[in-house]
């Protein structure tokens, strides 16, 4: 199968196209920030993960991290040790995802200023512009 | 403010930071495929962006686009004619950001079959690995 191929056989503007999914996961606040923090720190353990991603419920960050296991994109890691020490990093394809995210990531970070002026400015009505 | 200033006064890892909520909405799938969509094929009608975006709803079209209005990403121009047309496009600032949803969009085409395949195998009891 050829590289053009492959792009028309997934397509997330279809209804149903499994691709859509996987976008809205990828671009998930805690997969952007918990892939960032492996792709800044390497690997890490649940607790240190968890001190990082400021304010993220065990429950959460579990599920976000197996829901990134699953796709491929986390390696975990069993250490067996007393007690067991569990380590997760980033799989080559996770580390493919590092530099769209990362761009995400500044970018929200580069604009907030911008966007707190917008959303003042909506909020005081000067959104919608009628044409004349 | 010097551009250093700018990057530390906001950061998603810390709970609470607004940044964090927005680069939540940002990687949202309906913002990515809404913003690619006004990227591509520059200003849109509302039937046309629901159109394009396959199986979303009217409800849901209707949150994302006011919510991109009110960050400051997308304009709405209401043309006074009878019936009235309302025209939505990317704003510079929404600009800004076709770049990041791009990649991200790209990445998770290019992709899918790295995902399909490490689904099957987790699935197949492959997923966590024991160090020995």
């Amino acid at each position: 199968m050829t590289e053009d191929a492959a792009d028309i056989s997934w397509d997330p503007y279809e209804r149903g196209c499994p691709s859509r999914d996987v976008l809205d996961r990828i671009g998930d606040k805690w997969t952007v920030l918990v892939l960032g923090e492996l792709a800044a720190a390497g690997p890490q353990r649940f607790t240190a993960l968890r001190k990082r991603v400021d304010g993220v419920s065990e429950k959460m960050l579990t599920q976000t991290l197996r829901s990134l296991e699953r796709d491929g994109l986390v390696l975990r890691t069993v250490h067996p040790e007393v007690p067991p020490r569990v380590v997760y990093e980033l799989t080559p394809l996770g580390e493919t995802l590092g530099e769209p995210l990362d761009m995400l990531k500044r970018w929200s970070v580069e604009h907030m200023d911008e966007i707190v002026a917008a959303r003042a400015s909506y909020e005081a009505g000067a959104g919608t512009r009628v044409s004349r």
